[in-house]
């Protein structure tokens, strides 16, 4: 037995985790040489899943994070203060650190990696984003020597899921919501998913690996699927496309020799996508990563996002890559020699344009009374604002009111909405009940 | 300037690699410490794409293996006995490899990374399956904590072009085929291709990293898409499948905690995919591997199969590992520290379970004089051989014979062909004109 971990949780993940490792018949032969050393929980009390040697299992998480025989933490409690206290304190304690918590990253990535370069340790986080799926590895190793110039995901099950469902049964958001979160796919608290905060958290990590700087969290645009209407959905069915809740990070600057940081556009929203988008038939509680980059073109990665399972075989191929260094590294002189495709070594933050001045097509749909040359009166007001418009459909009648969908060309998304406040104040529009962005 | 390159071979994949290194901004920044200081090529005289200092291009390629100066050999060379002595020499020699030839690799791969591993150097191979795809650096790492079952792939863009335009207009094997070859998307002589050597060179060297043993090349059976024909197509469709060239690696045997080698069907022949599989929407010259698992569910990796730019990327992040484990480890003791998951360590041969004992579901298309009754002569000839029927359907007429189509459970291969042996002989049988398994 070589190297010792300590596990802080035993929820869902921990649990699997917990599992995979003591079940290794059949996996990498280097899970043989680590040894659960303590796992620490809230309560002793609480029926486990899982059967640990007596003293393993304590209530003192401070503990394990000072334990000096523990090489590697696993942050597995989630939340954000405390899970951050603890993994700043095990990498100031010379420990490698696991972890799949996607909110702590995000926000406080800068510290804690700054603190993990200065301890000479490494933090892994490959659980916190996709699942299961092996995507961070990826973007910091293989995709890196490729000039990367956009990453779009679907990257939360519980609104892929919701999307999916409202798409092939025409129901409406709050009747599939309320199913799912009887079904376990959604929280009773829906809020991190829904409004497109967990995708934001994990788009804001996905770009910095990708785009090799620092995001700041709160520059992150996010719009949830709240307001993605059946309606919608269905329009969009008629004219090629499918909703989905994607999280997109693309650079915006021309690449530059002296700037490491390009300018970057981040941002999570519902959007139309071409049904032959390899993106587009990604459903349920799948996720999938795009990358692309010249020379490579496109990658995608697919997979489960969510689960005990999964989630445990990304928190163990971490450690395993760290067990491999630590074993590889034994005889050596010191532990100072970091590998640069582990270690996380970014010093700036990346620029982040307003979503305003992003240029995308869009998706609108207005309600309108019945007048001859609503369409013109559309189609000349955008005009006005250099927005040219791609099709222009009047779909039906709600009641006495006619129902008009507009997809535009791509345009600067300020122009847009300046037109639409203009189109607003029209005596023949009713009301302009939908706006989505078209990838 | 630290890392000093050799590459053999400055053909499409060549050109590319040197483009990338010598185009550096915008890429990882370790790629800055590599030195481009030799390339071998056949002739001095033909016009480059590349522009490279007088004395870096030569002729001699014993010489580059044998540089002492070089730290890594890059073999771009393709062909089998050439570059199998040159890779030996190399390693021989105290130096890595970074290589793209599977047909090397998946015949001589026992020798050259027996050879690797006394030399403590490494081979890498990202680049030998699915052009820009990161597969081989996640099966090494990241998904080897799974007990992996089953590796399904489309690896072979040509195969897959050609099924794609077959489907999606009708047309025949023979006359996409010469429209291919004349896109430059099939090579003057197809056989490599559409005979499925190459998808049986891929899976062969999937299956070794999926399921840790040395794979016997010989015994991958092999059946290629000549025999596909566009009314099997179009009567797949309708059964709700595409046609897709498959590579299969499945582990037959139960896990046992003593044998490191479990036993394997390895194989690649056209294959019903139900339109729902995650493999059938794969079109084109793209690739795609799909890799199932416990405790991790399926992941999917997707993206181009093969062109300069994408397996340039694949060569390119082979050596940008080998450049991290180099820089890493320069104040090291010693280089002996070979890491687990870089190296192919693998001892014993899996064996290759035959064909014939496969169990897997078939469809087959007869031709029959229409007599009342055939459908139940067949039913009866599947029965006395233990084949139950999932679907038989009479499809149509093919001048004065009626086309009868057959898709079968789950069964043993080998019991197939012997009913349908029998039915052949059948008075009322004219001919079997496909047989094809479904996934």
């Amino acid at each position: 037995m070589g190297i010792k971990l300590g596990i802080l949780g035993l929820g869902t993940v921990g649990t699997g985790t917990v599992q995979l490792l003591l079940d290794n018949v059949g996996r990498h032969s280097l899970l043989r040489e680590l040894e659960i050393w303590r796992v620490g929980v809230k309560s002793l009390d609480k029926p486990r899943e899982v059967d640990l040697p007596t003293g393993v299992i304590t209530t003192d998480l401070e503990s394990i994070v000072n334990d000096p025989q523990i090489d590697i933490v696993v942050e597995l409690i989630g939340g954000i203060d405390r899970a951050r206290e603890l993994i700043l304190k095990a990498i100031a304690n010379g420990k490698h650190v696991v972890t799949a918590n996607k909110a702590v990253i995000s926000r406080f990535g800068a510290e804690i990696f700054t603190a993990a370069n200065k301890a000479g340790v490494y933090v892994m986080l490959e659980a916190s984003v996709g699942g299961g799926i092996p995507v961070i590895q990826p973007l910091k190793q293989s995709l890196s020597v490729n000039r990367i110039h956009t990453v779009t995901g679907i990257v939360n099950g519980t609104t892929n899921y919701i999307l999916t469902r409202m798409q092939t049964e025409g129901s409406n958001f709050d009747d599939v919501l309320a199913d799912a979160q009887k079904l376990g796919y959604a929280e009773a608290d829906p809020t991190a998913d829904v409004d497109g905060w967990d995708a934001a958290d994990k788009i804001a990590i996905l770009a910095s690996l990708a785009f090799g700087g620092r995001i700041n969290r709160e520059e992150v645009f996010s719009e949830g699927i709240r307001q993605v209407s059946k309606t919608d959905i269905s329009y969009a069915d008629k004219l090629g496309f499918v909703i989905k809740l994607l999280a997109i990070a693309k650079r915006i600057s021309p690449l530059s020799p002296s700037s490491s940081c390009p300018t970057l556009s981040v941002r999570v929203h519902p959007t139309l996508v071409p049904k032959t988008h390899p993106l587009a038939s990604i459903n349920g509680v799948y996720n999938a990563i795009l990358v692309e980059g010249e020379p490579l073109g496109q990658v995608m990665f697919f997979g489960p996002g969510a689960g005990a399972g999964a989630t445990a075989s990304a928190v163990c191929s971490d450690i395993l890559n760290l067990a491999a260094r630590l074993t590889s590294a034994k005889s050596s002189s010191s532990s100072s020699n970091i590998d640069p495709l582990l270690a996380c070594s970014h010093q700036d933050y990346c620029p982040i344009a307003p979503v305003s001045e992003l240029i995308v097509r869009f998706y609108a749909r207005f309600l309108t009374k019945d007048q001859s040359g609503v369409i013109g009166k559309l189609g000349t007001c955008f005009g006005k604002y250099g927005v040219s418009l791609e099709s222009v459909v009047q779909t039906g009648f709600q009641g006495e009111l006619a129902e008009i969908v507009v997809v535009t060309h791509d345009v600067q998304e300020g122009k847009v909405k300046q037109a639409l406040d203009e189109i607003r104040t029209m005596e023949a529009i009713h009301s302009i009940p939908s706006l989505l962005r078209v990838i």
